[in-house]
């Protein structure tokens, strides 16, 4: 993950710096050094502790930056998450990006979270999906991670997910999964999406690996489960949320893929302090 | 913006495609054609339909997208916001990449046209922050845009805004905005974030162009506002949220910026539904 | 993978003609219109026909370029693959590069197609390794497909394959199986490398979705197979070449990966000739 | 070299790590460390030992990575070419690349030491082609200095090398040296292709600095070595293999180039062994 | 303005070194260390020192260079401005485009200060234009300041400046202020050019910030500094030279822009000499 | 060529306009349509007129641009030189980048030829150097022979010019040719820096292809011309205007090199005018 937390980091201060901090070159003295501390504003679970310290490194290999909370510990009000000590300019050219990665990555931590407490003592397991923002797939994989979930397939390359229109144009699921199986890697498995107890039935004689569920209701989840009685993997999928997902993992069913995770969790308040 | 597009868009596709989707290549003919259409499933401000062309037109030239709602314009749950026609295969490599954008661009035009509408009547102007998603700013302050926002410096060096730690390090507001002064291009005003009456008085005589008025209370944001008196451009700034943006635009304030905006919108839904 | 030829042809070309070719340049007049053909000077198996008209057309988007050979057939001596027609100096340009490609990628082709007929009738599968060319990981692939061969996992990141290290390194046989099902996306198989029967059965009993048989004589292969009992995947591997491996097949293993195919295959004689 | 090597090894590493290497993060524990040791299957002569170290050094700079053989070297089986210490898990991720690199450019240096060897005690000088791997040439033509041959030109910019249908588009052998000479750089010698004996004298009599016999029998060559009588350099091409080499050199040909060493060698057989 | 520093140089050495320097890998023994100087062959103002330093640092980041000169300050014929020691291989490699960045911008600085003096005791500042070197902005206006000159807006997204064209598509001086105004960041001024007197009047009652002088006479410049009458700053530009710029200055206008400063430089002389 | 203009082009249009010109933006209506023409202000040597037309098709390729004058052709006050069709917004943003490309190169190009003119009748070339813009080298020669002038090698990797540190390293004249002579491409001469008649010999008698007269007064380049006797070829180095270009072309020497070509040759006067 090195080399594209590097690219990712380095992306972001170019989009943040360009041509320079009009504020911090004219005002600071650059061999002014100050300490500064990250403090947590309200309870969360953190993630990207490490992805701030690149932004700082990035910007001055010589940054002293000392971690005080490990990625998925839970943080209450007032935590102090890390200690950084370094040239004022460049503590105050990092901030906003460091900030923006750790907040983000924080605020999927906590809501992954919040949905694995939900599930608690149920058989299900709770992993993302690929409704992450552009360019920041792997950090927000990282983050469902960090707040005790699990990774679905990083993207279209890495799992093998047959969904409507694929059985569609394949001319079926027992035809789409019979095509796939002639083409991919021997060490992919494969998923497929139903949505009625007959698809599940045909997918599972096709031999389907995992079979989703998608948008199914709690009875018909059950059936499926049944159904499907142990001979594949099951996923529930579909706009599910905190108030929906308990009852969910009480189907039975293995996985429950929430989008929500990525696409709408809100950033935690974080604020770096320097100082006086 | 339109390189910056271009760049962010292929990006995007590559994270998501790499070697590439191994179910939409072991299962759909590459000569077969669809239609999709896609769909509100909510009601929402849209921003982002020509991101979401390019994501296919980036895949394929030829693909024939036709936009049916233009940025800015709210639509309700059922809506057809565009139709897409062209390789089953494109379509579906590039489904959620386009979905991701969209998806994101809109939650945030959305929630920025809540915050311009709660204010309606008032003086004020909603503008962003740099509470942005890494890699994506661009998109993001589009989006506000779209919402009827409007936009704060792009980044740290397109804009000044000497925050407290500036001025610690310049030795006091008047110090720190002389420095500016000499230093910055002619083209550039100076804003200043202040926390106290003393702040707003010694910046306005030091020359500030724009004032920020940071986290102050409703009383004493009046106070400043009658302080300042039109002799420069006055911010409010420090977690403003729907519930009290109305009463901090009653202040007189010029400018509101709001960071939730971007950190904190969430994903509107939208579907792609392909024709059978 | 159209991304990525792109990204590969234009290297190769910035290689090849940096900041000019000077022959070319100086001695032949850009207006000169040239016909020419690519010819076979010996029987081998087509590849990479798409790569080569790429190279053209990425030099000048105007050249036309008629294939008339599908990649996966077979030629013979003197067959014209191709037609090419357009200024002479874009295709005494792209002639060395657009040959390089064709050449390579048409001899790996070539090998393949020999293992495959080596083996035909018993019900293994020839696939490859990731013993290809640095940078052309995805053309070499291709070849193999084109030859009649098959995939195994792209890289490191779609497929796990846990060899003697890894498992050495996690505590065993089982550990490893385990510490990987928990951590991996459920997308993916696991594949564990065994060099005794007795592995076989620990991987077995610890639910190896492949089993790999390394470097295994043919009995023992033969005694892996038979305990496997259609269990598992099973696949040979190991230093075989055109001589050993019809009795591999024959040993009833599902899968022979071979090295060979993309480390140490040879260019197959193919010329361009330029009509006069 | 040392920005083109560093270019190739990140791309090489990213091509083959990409969103990472599942297998060796879910199973070896980070803190674990290793030694290991590159040991030759085979006998060889070894080149690229720097790329391989390069290869661990990218991914942590930390790796101590001992080289016990210079490159150019001959080795036997079973002599150990470096001994490597770090994470176990670097250790793993890297040994594929470093491995795939090592063997092609030791395969490279043993075909042309071996051409080199055959001709000894003539004054011939083996040199390679621009038929390298696209995206490799650099490390190709140091194997091939690595195996005791001679570099031709890198590319098309850095020497001149007249084709029959150059000759042909600039209308004939003397008015496309003189094109050339009026246009190119003062520091590029001039070469030209020829297929007959008047195509030599012409070539000479238009100042030709170096006059490539193409795909002459010896006879031929003979002579035109005679006619030239070293007015220029004289350089053998077309088809040259190991059995036909030592002929041609004896016709008294400067040079004698060879597109198989670079085409068509074959990976040698290299292992990395963990100690136990 | 590091990350565009390290960019810039990695560039100019790509582009200077390619596929290596023949000539000192051919003659000069890796192993060689060498002392040399850079000497001032003539008077000026140096700048880029630090760039010169890059230069070698990224050659081999242990060599040793030692700044003898600070940017800004004027030298003499024979001033020694630094000392390096390191391979003689990478002095040899890294000496040409050291001397091309500090040559190239030390003229630019040496021209600038002679504007500065040239105007000294009026109240006129000299500023900058985008009339610079493509791809070398950032280096450009870092000289103009080391120079003593001031910089105007880096590039079109960091300062608004309405010409002619802009006002006539808009539709008048006052239109194309307005819309400015309603639709930049808050954060920049408003610059507009006028020609004549009235354009000037209209201008400062639209509201401009910055009014520009656009190759007014004399006369008509004092004229229109008396009318602005410090409502808004004043700026000449238009073909402004070392024999007109003081009479400029006089007239009173706050700024005078000076594309010479970046487009008509010459290179000072500065010579790179080893220690025998 | 075409590759490297296009990355310069686009690199110089990022640089220039990066998130956006926020005046362009502000102030014209995308679908105003102007037409312009690109008229000279002065008498010059034109260069770069497909570089201009490069800048606007890569903003619009929509774009038209009839080019009236070809590079290379000289130019009067008032002749217009291109005229352009387009958005309003398109010839704005890119008038900027365009001119500042052609201003420059035309620059170059007129200095060339007024050297070129200075020495008509002699026998001798003039040719450029190194010294040109980090990044430009390219353009630069394409000016030096628009302006009638010779290149010299483009860099480091296809020219041999041994100068007095790489003699002095390689232990003398005769060493470093004879090391040259082993190591490099035999498509390349060699060309080594003397600064005496003894050198001159000691060069003639090691072989040297052309012998650089570097910094010699008249008489005594005179001399080496006579010496050397057609043997090799001679080039005048060092400090060479327009002044002393004659003398030294009448000494006979073959080639003459000017730095000052491209380090010190200033922007030309050309304007983009919109038709009313």
């Amino acid at each position: 993950m090195d080399f594209e937390l590097q690219r990712i980091v380095q992306a972001a201060l170019r989009e943040d710096i360009g041509t320079g901090d009009v504020t911090t070159l004219s005002t600071v003295d650059p061999a002014t050094v100050s300490q500064a501390e990250l403090v947590a504003k309200e309870e969360f679970v953190q993630a990207g502790i490490e992805v701030a310290e690149r932004v700082f490194s990035t910007l001055d290999p010589d940054i002293s930056f000392e971690a005080l909370v490990a990625d998925g510990q839970a943080v209450k009000r007032g935590d102090v998450l890390a200690w950084i000590k370094g040239p004022a300019a460049i503590l105050l050219q990092g901030e906003r990006v460091a900030l923006n990665f750790l907040q983000r990555m924080s605020g999927i931590a906590t809501l992954t979270a919040a949905f694995v407490r939900e599930i608690e003592g149920t058989g299900a397991t709770i992993v993302d999906t690929r409704k992450t923002m552009p360019g920041l797939r792997l950090l927000d994989k990282y983050a469902v991670r960090a707040g005790g979930g699990t990774n679905h397939r990083t993207s279209l390359y890495d799992g093998v997910l047959i969904k409507e229109n694929h059985i569609r144009a394949a001319g079926g699921v027992k035809a789409a999964i019979e095509r796939a199986r002639k083409r991919i890697p021997h060490t992919l498995k494969i998923e497929i999406e139903t949505t009625a107890l007959e698809e599940v039935s045909e997918a599972l004689e096709a031999g389907a690996d995992i079979i989703m569920l998608d948008n199914m209701g709690l009875k018909q989840m059950e059936d499926a489960v049944a159904l499907v009685d142990g001979k594949a993997q099951t996923e529930a999928s579909g706009g599910i949320n905190l108030e929906t997902v308990r009852a969910i993992a009480e189907t039975g069913v293995d996985l429950i893929s929430v989008g929500a995770l990525t696409h709408s969790s809100r950033a935690v308040d974080i604020s770096m302090l320097f100082e006086s």
